[in-house]
């Protein structure tokens, strides 16, 4: 049997969990899958974790050690970020060797070219784990829904606006207290404006919607909405409504083209993503003929990452070892257009912080019907110190409609504080 | 590009989904995945459907129409049974063409042996649509999680015993109502006792744990308790106690072996499978890297069913396109054995039908003494016309002692009715 020679960029986290799955199932990914996986050689800034792993004799600071070596059948890129790793990945495909990422910002970046890349020199670009962690979806997506035209991804792609959100949710804490909170488990970063702001989920939905639908679609080009702005009233008018809030990441197929968006959304109580709580991830996805599908797991941390990582590695390797002839063709893609996000209809959660005095409601209801926007329930919420809430849910109405009334009530001066807008998400919808 | 010839033995519901699936998207198959699957020959035992279908053409009541067409690349097994699809899909692989099927109860009993003769004849047996309808786990399975060792399946893969508990627990049915409305609306048969007794799910267990275990385990090693003793009195208990009853599937990995089963159990309202309703199927897979992860959707029908067995051969047809060798190394065998049933240790709900008399109490709680079984709680429900029920909760208790106290209490005649008996499944255990 073929030695499959692995050879590892980045001991971080991720890196070293992978080298300690590696290790410790060798054996039964032998007898098992019938591959035998060596690691060859391994590359990282400073050398420490590779000696705590005893790894030092393979390791170099020099990451060509891992990308030009001829030992190295399958590179496995764990550095993160989009200049370096772009390079490495690059560098590793044109020498004819396979490839493993788990860079999220990169493959949402240049994933289409470097898909292309690859096939020119008849290797593989592996990515399962930039999207949900351990999850299993970019396999099922390319293989067994590849049966469906997909209609529908709505996932719950970040775990640690989540695990905020649920805070804010079950114990009332206000935003700065969930984030303090979760940047003290560990779930949140010094700068979580890439969580919080929409931007790790982003990248995980244009990935998805790229696979799903074949079609380039690239970071830049989701519209995000992030948690910032949310307050526990808005959470406790959710439960009062059947609702919870979650980030959600979506990406439609409509008949205008692709509606991809990131942005707080109420989802239904009885949804399955509703009971998502805590750091998990999971995935929704609608299909033409398989219908409503759901994939949940643990959407980041060391184990959960090297799960996906691993798994990628023992598929590729298979080919490596029992086919001949390398099979990633280069498809062509669908190039369907991006929807225009503002037609898209949802109904609205709306709370407008306004001075508790005789004529606001009917001041704000007016902007509302002037735009076309059907109000299905108002409620007036905490009266107290001349400042209320008027807590409205909307029926049906585009997107760009709900903006431009909330743009105009801001600037009438009728506002005392910024508005909440958050769409709601029912079954059937 | 190569065409890949299909032929279809079987034209019921599955079978006529799999062609409408294959019509209206080969040209989405062709720019997608590029693959050229082609219907080329359909065999059933009356030509009715392929009339309706259009494809008199290529119709012919001689099964071997399909298994011995030099024409076919892939046949499809939709015949259902273990008798007739045994000796086709055998017939199929001797004359060298990849096999597609959906039949868990012949995958169950024959499975690895086919998967042996198939990788004689280098050709591959696929089986997604085995297990959980729409859902794709055997692919998981197989692929993405082959980095973990994995150490627990509880799947619910029933949707027809799952619609009636949810409408024992929610309307308060009783089971012959229940069931009743299930046949009504065409998700129990009328002959309903595969599912009600737990065969189905017991064919389905059997095949993931000869995947996710890599030891072949087959449909009658698994002991199979079904929900028919059920009554809405345990629906009520365990709402009450906070859990939902679920027909669970369950393979650990225990360190005596496979701990295989298939019964009721009452699982926590806050675990990811109490929010699988109706007739929807979840499977809750835990792996040593990856965690916790589930996998949900529609277990049955014929569109869902369609898309996995679609799903499987786009994935074969493209091994065959672009690879000169399939690889389906065969592998070897853990050969773990199965665990003692009686000695997985659970926390039970036990109720038993007394006479509302002094002492029953005193009694039952006596013989769970005698057998080491420590109780938990106990409440006395529904004391009426000298009839009672005793609810108890019981801690962790050896299977075999708890069966034993069963059977001592009902030899006893303390019982005034059969007593029910249910696992309670609690996070992390």
């Amino acid at each position: 049997m073929k030695t499959i020679g692995i050879g590892i960029l980045g001991l971080g986290t991720v890196g070293s969990g992978v080298v300690r799955v590696l290790q410790k199932h060798h054996d039964d990914f032998l007898r098992d899958q019938e591959i035998d996986l060596k690691l060859v050689a391994v590359s990282s800034r400073r050398d420490i974790q590779a000696r705590q792993l005893g790894l030092a004799d393979i390791y170099s600071p020099d990451p060509s050690h891992v990308t030009a070596n001829p030992e190295v059948d399958i590179a496995v890129e764990l550095i993160g970020g989009t200049d370096a790793a772009y390079q490495h990945i690059q560098a590793a495909l044109r020498a004819n060797k396979s490839v493993v990422t788990a860079n999220k910002a990169l493959i949402a970046t240049h994933g289409r070219e470097l898909m292309s890349l690859a096939a020119e020199h008849c290797v593989e670009l592996a990515f399962e784990a930039a999207v949900g962690g351990g999850i299993p979806i970019i396999g099922p997506l390319r293989h067994n829904l590849a049966s469906n035209r997909i209609l529908s991804i709505i996932g719950i792609v970040n775990g640690t606006t989540n695990y905020m959100l649920g805070r804010m949710s079950d114990a009332g804490l206000d935003y700065a207290t969930a984030l303090a909170e979760a940047q003290e488990l560990g779930y949140a970063e010094a700068d979580p404006a890439a969580d919080v702001e929409g931007l790790d989920a982003a990248a995980k939905i244009a990935i998805l919607a790229t696979i799903a639908y074949n079609t380039d679609i690239r970071l830049e080009q989701v519209p995000t909405q992030g948690i910032s702005s949310l307050t526990p009233t808005d959470m406790q008018a959710a439960a009062e409504a059947g609702y919870v809030v979650k980030l959600l990441a979506v990406a439609n197929r409509s008949a205008e083209g692709i509606d991809i968006r990131v942005h707080p959304a109420m989802v239904e109580q009885s949804h399955p993503l509703a009971s998502v709580t805590g750091v998990f991830n999971a995935i929704y996805v609608v299909g033409d003929a398989v219908g409503e599908t759901m994939f949940y797991g643990r959407g980041a941390g060391e184990e959960p990452t090297a799960s996906s990582v691993v798994g990628d590695l023992i598929e590729l390797a298979r080919h490596q070892t029992y086919q001949k002839v390398i099979a990633q063709p280069v498809w062509d893609t669908e190039d369907l257009p991006l929807a225009d996000g503002g037609k898209i209809a949802s109904r609205f959660y709306l709370r407008l912080p306004v001075l508790d005095k005789p004529g606001t409601l009917a001041t704000s209801a007016s902007v509302f019907a002037k735009h076309g926007i059907s109000v299905a329930s108002m409620v007036q919420h905490g009266a107290r110190d001349g400042q209320a809430e008027l807590i409205y849910f909307t029926h049906l109405a585009p997107t760009a409609a709900v903006e431009t009334a909330l743009t105009e009530l801001t600037a009438s001066g009728l506002l005392t504080n910024a508005p909440s807008c958050i769409r709601t998400m029912n079954a059937g919808e």
